[in-house]
Formats: structure tokens, sequence, C-alpha cells
């Protein structure tokens, strides 16, 4: 093949230059739960090696030569950080979301973005399905049942609702939102949504999300958490939903108004719930412990074996790329 | 519409008739449940309002008139029974399974059989469904794990393993395994079978189920329970399945040695199963109880509120048909 000639201005091939610095906001697990080391293409700066607070080490020559972040989920990159590094020109994250990441300073600063793109899609929707199907048959609450020992000592358990022939409202039709709907369809539900914009799909939709939740036996939260979406799911559309719907979430926590809902469950005005995630994670709220109707996933959506393969392949691929001046892998691309 | 002229030597019609006896061997659960009443156009036989042992009150006058029997899975139809019940030419059974209906002497006598027909099949395939997810992705233990505390003070929950991409082997490729296996196609799974016979279906079929096993990642129990299906689901099957596999039954309990496999999940030679049945129901074997790995459910895959429904329609539709001398709605046919 052809060696391509090199363009006046862009920075040299990757294996010609010194390793570009990237500043870590915390070890990535993904590289820890599978035991993986991390490239040594790049020189990576480990704020919890230094004896200085993260605040000073940001301020410190070496961070603020870094030209990337790689963070995730739980560490945030603010405006404030992205300030005192003048060189990053890129951040990886290897969350799906992107609600800890300040955009406004991101776009500002022409600063390129890479997520976990469609790493984790199948994963959350298969983990969604999951729940919902969870939360109709009762399966953790009769495993529980059965554990305890009730079976032999109690007789039957309790029959659950089917699936099938449920109106399944998908909040959020974007990757996750599509995969989770396509599930659906197979086990007979038919499939309403609510997104920012209508869609090129035959699923009805709605604009508005409590006029979905009217038209619901299900509520399933596939979008991602942002100003317009921060309690979006509020008292009046769990109220819209009702005493026979249930809700699922694998979004964001604060998705959903999580006093509203908890209260809405706890006095049967909401059929059930099934949430992986909560608005202040790991604490959830003690009432749900109690409750039969309720499955309690702690933030698993987007993790298995191979989802974690892949992501680390998809962070080496988008630093790679982004260094060698080739496009990334996972932009994010601003609307 | 014009009357049908009524054929020689057929019964007349049911509303000119007294009502055909039925005898139940216990009050149909289903109608229970939903609290709905028997329906009045049948005489129907409650040995257990007679002070009679079943035995006696199957000799009484009353018993020897029963035209019908109406069974669920849990009341055996002997052929003691029905020798002792000469009048008798149909079998109504409110079970998807035949395991407990002597099936060579219904032949020999000429007694028609009616079974749950489809009614379930949508149901028990969901919670099949369901069950795999969950020991795949860890949904009850996670369950567990957040409702014991275990999130806030321990940390991150372990991950799963993805459901896509997963050889999932369906053993009996009837209704409910159909249901199987469309529903695990939209969620990225390659679908192979076992069957008595192959199927005009594109999945690959195993006319050995051992080599089944060996070729997947997942195995879903979904044949009935005979003489042939007792135990099929043996140590070596189960070996062949190996540490990373995972069993799903919703059939029968027997269709699996337990005792194998209850051995083989403690030894950690086999990696989870998500189970419906069990040999000795309601018993679960002790140590399958204190296994993170392992899904119990109490026999519910047939029943929701929506099926219930169903199947008490189905039992009147039956009875009144085969009175009516009209085909059954769910005759059971033999090969």
């Amino acid at each position: 093949m052809a060696s391509h000639p090199h363009h006046d201005g862009a920075p040299p091939p990757l294996h010609r230059r010194p390793p570009p610095r990237v500043l870590l906001l915390r070890h990535p697990p993904h590289f820890t739960l599978l035991n993986r080391p991390l490239p040594d293409n790049f020189h990576f700066l480990k704020p919890w090696e230094s004896s200085l607070p993260l605040h000073d080490f940001l301020s410190s020559a070496d961070a603020r030569s870094a030209e990337a972040i790689l963070t995730s989920g739980g560490a945030p990159v603010t405006a404030d950080m992205l300030r005192r590094l003048p060189e990053v020109r890129l951040v990886v994250t290897t969350s799906a979301g992107l609600n800890h990441i300040d955009l406004a300073e991101c776009r500002r600063r022409g600063i390129a973005i890479a997520s976990a793109g469609d790493v984790y899609s199948e994963e959350v929707a298969d983990l969604a399905v999951g729940l919902l199907i969870d939360v109709l048959r009762k399966v953790s609450a009769g495993d529980r049942y059965v554990r305890q020992g009730l079976w032999s000592s109690e007789g039957d358990f309790a029959h659950g609702s089917k699936l099938g022939g449920k109106r399944a409202g998908v909040v959020g039709l974007g990757r996750i939102g599509l995969e989770v709907a396509k599930r659906l369809e197979a086990f007979g539900c038919a499939v309403l949504y609510n997104s920012r914009k209508k869609k090129p799909v035959l699923y009805p939709f709605y604009s508005d999300v409590r006029e979905l939740a009217t038209n619901c036996d299900v509520l399933v939260i596939c979008c991602g958490l942002n100003e317009q979406t921060h309690h979006m799911i509020n008292r009046e559309v769990l109220l819209a939903l009702g005493k026979g719907g249930v809700i699922v979430n694998i979004g964001r926590g604060s998705i959903i108004d999580e006093k509203d809902m908890v209260q809405l469950l706890v006095q049967g005005e909401l059929g059930g719930a099934g949430l992986d995630v909560f608005e202040n994670e790991p604490n959830v709220p003690e009432e749900l412990l109690a409750l039969d109707n309720v499955v309690l996933s702690p933030h698993t959506a987007v993790f298995t074996a191979e989802s974690l393969s892949d992501l680390c392949d998809l962070v080496v691929g988008n630093l790679e790329a982004f260094f060698s001046d080739k496009p990334l892998l996972s932009p994010v691309l601003e609307e």
C-alpha cells in the first residue's frame, strides 16, 4: 500500500512522536476488571498517585500538558477542570451517558468527545427487557419466595401479568431505545415512543411524555440525562401511567423524580418498577427495599464480560485514531 | 343460518339434554384464582365434597356416570381410575403437559383429550427468556445485593454475560420452543434445536441432545415429559454444556436428572440454571438455595392474569364443543 503524503500542520504519526499525555480521572474500571494493562503508547497521568489533591494536581506542569482526558460516568469533567488544562483537545468517556461532561465548555473550546458509542446498547436493552419481564412475571420476588421456603409452606405463588399485548412506551428512541423496541416486538408488545423529534420509524410518536404514559402500560426510560430530561418523569407522568403501569429505568436516576416515584409505589398508585439507576447511587431509597413489585439492580446494565472487552478496545482505538489524525471511532456529534 | 340435520347416533344438542356429568379431580385453580364460577350447563362431580375416599367415590354410581374428567397438572388420571369410569369419553386438562394422564389407556378406550393448547405458550416462552436474562445478567442476585445493603457497603456488583451472540439450544421445538426461539433471535442469539424429528425451520437440527449441548452456550428445555425425556438431561449432557453453560427448564423437573444437575452446579462444572420446575415440587433441593448463579421460580411459567382467563374460556369451550358434537378447540392429537 502506498504511503500517504503527510499534510502540513497535522501532527506527526503516533509512532514517531513522544507518547501523548492522557489524564485519567480514575483508573478505568474496565481495564481493572479484565486485568488488562493500559496501552503503552500513551503516557497516562494518574492524579491518585500524586501527593497533591486533584485541584492542585490539575494546576501542575504535568497535568497542564495533558492533551486528552479519559473518564467514566462516575468522574465529572467540569468547565473549571477544563480551564486548567489548556492543551486538552479530546475527552474520551467509557460511559454511554454524557451528563458528567460539561458539553458547553467542550463545544466552546472545540474539544472532541468520544463516548462508549454503541458498545453497550444491546447489553442495556437486554437488561431493560429483563427487568420488565422480572417485574411483570415477579421473577426476583418468586426467587425470594422459594429461597425463603415459602413455596412448600405457603403454597402457590402469586401470578403475574403477560408481556404480550402490553403497550410499551420507549422514552428516548436512540440506539438503546431502538434495541429495546426490537426486543419488545418479539414478545408481542405494541411499541410507542417519545423523543426530542419524530424518527423515521413506524412506531407511534408522542411529543409529550405524559400523553405517552397515558397511552401505555409500560414506560422504558432510555434517554440521556440533561437539563430537559432532569425529573422529566414526575408525579403527573407516573400517575398517567397508573396503578397497573410499570416503569423501567436504565437511563439515569435523575430522569425520574425519585421521591415522587417512591411515594406512588408505596401508595399503590404505580404498579411496579424495574430500576438499574437511582438518584443518589449507590444509595437506594429505603422504602423500595420492602416492596415486592420492584426490582432493584446495582447499575449493571452496561457491564458484561463482552462489553468490558469491547469497551477497552474502543477506548484504545479512539485514542490511537485521534492522535493519528484519523476520525474517532465513536465520536459524540453535536446536534 | 340453516340448521344442520342431526346424524343418527350422535348425542342430542347440549341444551336439549340433561347436563353432562363432569368429574373434577380438584377444583380448577384457574376459576378459583379469578373468582369465576364454574359453568352451570354441566353437572360437576366433586369428590372432595364427598365423605368417601377418592377410591371409593370413583366406584359410586354418581362417579360411574361421569362422561368427562376435568383435571390439572397436579392431579393424575391413571389407568386404574379410568377403568372405574366406563362412561368417560373425554379428559380435559388445564395443563400444557400431559405426563399426569395415562395416554395409553385413553388411546385404547378412544377417550379424547383436550389440553391447554396454545394458551400458555407465550407466557412460558416469556418466562424462559426472563430466567435466561436473569441468570446471565444476575438480575435476582443483583436485587438481593441491593436489598441486603451490599451495594453501598461493598461497591460494584459482579458483571454478567451478554445474551447476544450466545448459541441457544432449544430442546423441544413445539409451540413453546418456537416462541422461545423467536424471542432469542431478537436478542441476537443463534438458535439450534433438538426434537423428536426435524422440523421445517431454518435452525440447525441436532438429533442427539448431548451433541446439541456440546455446540451450545445455553440449553432451554421446552419439551414434554414422557418415558423418552425422563432424565434425558443427565450428567453427560450437562458436562457437554460445560462450566460456562446455562440451563433453563420450563418443561418438567424430571426431564433433568436433578441430583446430577445440583452436584454439577455446586462443583462449578455447570455455569448456571434458571428453573421453573423441579423433580419434587414444591420441594427445591437445599443446595440450590445458597447459589447465586441459579434463579428459582415456583412453577409460575403458565400463570398470568391473561392466561388464567383464556384458560377458563378454553376449558368451558372444550366441554361445550365436545358435548355439542363439535371438534375440540385444543385436541391432543396422537402422532
